[in-house]
């Protein structure tokens, strides 16, 4: 650095970690502000990092570079920006890089949210803990993520994230349990296919808000108590109630995607293999020692507990699914800052 | 015939056809007395006919021969010859004959029941028109035929028949529209998969009653306008209106299996194939010229009219579907009975 301005040479890293829903989101309610039609709870995991460098631009003008290119400063990521940038005064180099496993198939949207948030709020707060320094000046920075990718306000909290639904200042993400919680729970990412996703969730979940009959009462009547079940089981370690939520959740947002008009199919003949693999096991244990939950696409996330984990690999396995195409992970931290002047 | 009894040579003979739901039956109110926890609609196909024929036994035991094989009597048919049999003192010798074409598909045990009822109702009543006869005498036929087999209720009628739901007496079907209304309606039965289901309907759709959380909701807020609907537009030949229900309906049914818990699955990849291309179709003419509907397997159904025909057929051939894979129909007449000393 040849500078000797301070706001030159200081800088601020963030990591953080994917995501996985347990308690679906899908459906905005509203769009520009990316609040959910209701709750859902998620799980912080370490599948992989995306990691974050912020520092202020010598050249006045806003930079992002995504896993070594110069990408796009979407209008999300610009929301984000705007909030830390005293009115236009400051501006910023930013520079991602996503590490996750090649087979894992995991969208880093919401884990690249919580990191660009992060860094952003580390650098301008000139603090390693921007969470609870902007807390203390009343503002929420699982809100700000929200804006950039709606689920990524889960990915700045670790363990169990539970985000709210509500008004643009309510719908925050808050930590259920800590990654220490937990420490055997288990999530395997299986991929069944490669092919790239038809319809993209954005597009997705307003169609199925605009046309599937049942979508609001569900909203009001069926998720919070899912979410409320939900806590107390992980609260009380209760796998084999959890794992039930878990795959309801999972086929409800697949019943509420081939409900929509025209129907979204995610899931295709061999993500039902998978489904049918865990059911045969639970049914064969008598009590559920895993779940699986679809997102977007027709690839798995697996659920189980260390005790099970073999039992649940021999399974994958029996039904063709190669070791190179499993990812394993267990609960994780949140965003995790450094900042240097 | 030996005997000169006139009871022993009299005869009945009734024939009947399948019926294909447009708004979809799935769930029982009341399970003995098969009374549906909401309406549904159908149109009468000749696709295929039952022909059945109903003598008295000259042993004193009732006696079932399908497609030429003696067959049980089951409790439902049970309950049809109980009514008929002036408390245990006729009884019956039944043979029924399904003529399908093998392509088809179709489940037999709606134009089974009709004709079974109307056979029986013919004999005993010693009429050409058992529905008129039994009616006169505060019986519909209907309500007898739906707790043989729910849906064999629609087959009674001809054209366009909607199934009310109620109390046992009050569920009976009566008909919208006769076969002459809508001469132009034209169904594809399409065979992708010769598997056998997986799942029955009897027991799929208990527990779909039993764990899907909205459908009492959608029972009571979705359906009845959805039947109304249809019916004003089976009444004004509106064939792209009608099609949105009838897929909308067919996706909601499928929806519905797979929120059940454990999920049921009884569309394919081939099915959804089919449902792109009659969506990709509807978007060329801007208009919906064709609708899908699958009942409980991956064999979708076609609807279209005359003048569409043609393009339907050429986009199912252009996705692979082979021209002995189809069956066409219109709508026809319900049961036809005579009566012969």
């Amino acid at each position: 650095m040849s500078t000797s301005n301070p706001t030159h040479t200081s800088h601020a890293v963030c990591t953080s970690h994917p995501n996985i829903a347990l308690v679906k989101y899908w459906g905005k309610e509203n769009i520009p502000e990316i609040t959910p039609i209701h709750g859902s709870l998620s799980v912080t995991l370490n599948f992989g990092v995306t990691t974050t460098k912020a520092e202020y631009s010598s050249d006045d003008v806003d930079h992002f570079y995504l896993n070594n290119k110069e990408a796009e400063i979407t209008s999300r990521l610009k929301t984000a920006i705007d909030f830390f940038n005293d009115n236009g005064k400051l501006h910023f180099n930013i520079t991602s890089v996503n590490s996750f496993p090649t087979a894992a198939g995991l969208a880093s949207s919401a884990a690249g949210a919580a990191a660009f948030v992060g860094a952003l709020a580390s650098l301008v707060g000139k603090t390693n803990n921007p969470i609870t320094y902007w807390m203390q000046k009343g503002v929420d920075l699982t809100a700000l993520a929200r804006k950039v990718s709606g689920s990524g306000c889960r990915s700045i909290h670790g363990g169990f994230v539970e985000w709210v639904p509500g008004t643009p200042s309510e719908s925050v993400a808050k930590q259920i349990a800590d990654q220490h919680q937990w420490e055997d729970f288990v999530v395997f990412s299986v991929i069944v296919s490669s092919k790239k996703k038809d319809v993209l969730s954005t597009k997705g979940m307003q169609s199925t808000v605009e046309t599937v009959p049942w979508i609001h009462w569900r909203a009001q009547e069926v998720v919070p108590k899912r979410i409320s079940d939900a806590k107390k089981f992980i609260n009380e370690k209760d796998f084999a109630s959890l794992a039930e939520i878990i795959m309801r959740e999972s086929n409800e947002l697949h019943a509420n995607c081939l409900a929509t008009f025209p129907p979204i199919k995610y899931l295709n003949d061999e993500s039902f293999k998978v489904v049918s693999a865990i059911h045969q096991l639970n049914d064969d244990h008598k009590i559920n020692i895993a779940a699986y939950s679809f997102d977007a696409g027709p690839n798995p996330f697996v659920f189980t507990t260390k005790e099970h984990e073999k039992a649940v690999l021999d399974k994958l396995h029996e039904i063709g699914i190669e070791e190179s195409s499993i990812t394993r992970a267990t609960p994780c931290e949140g965003i995790t800052c450094t900042y240097n002047e």
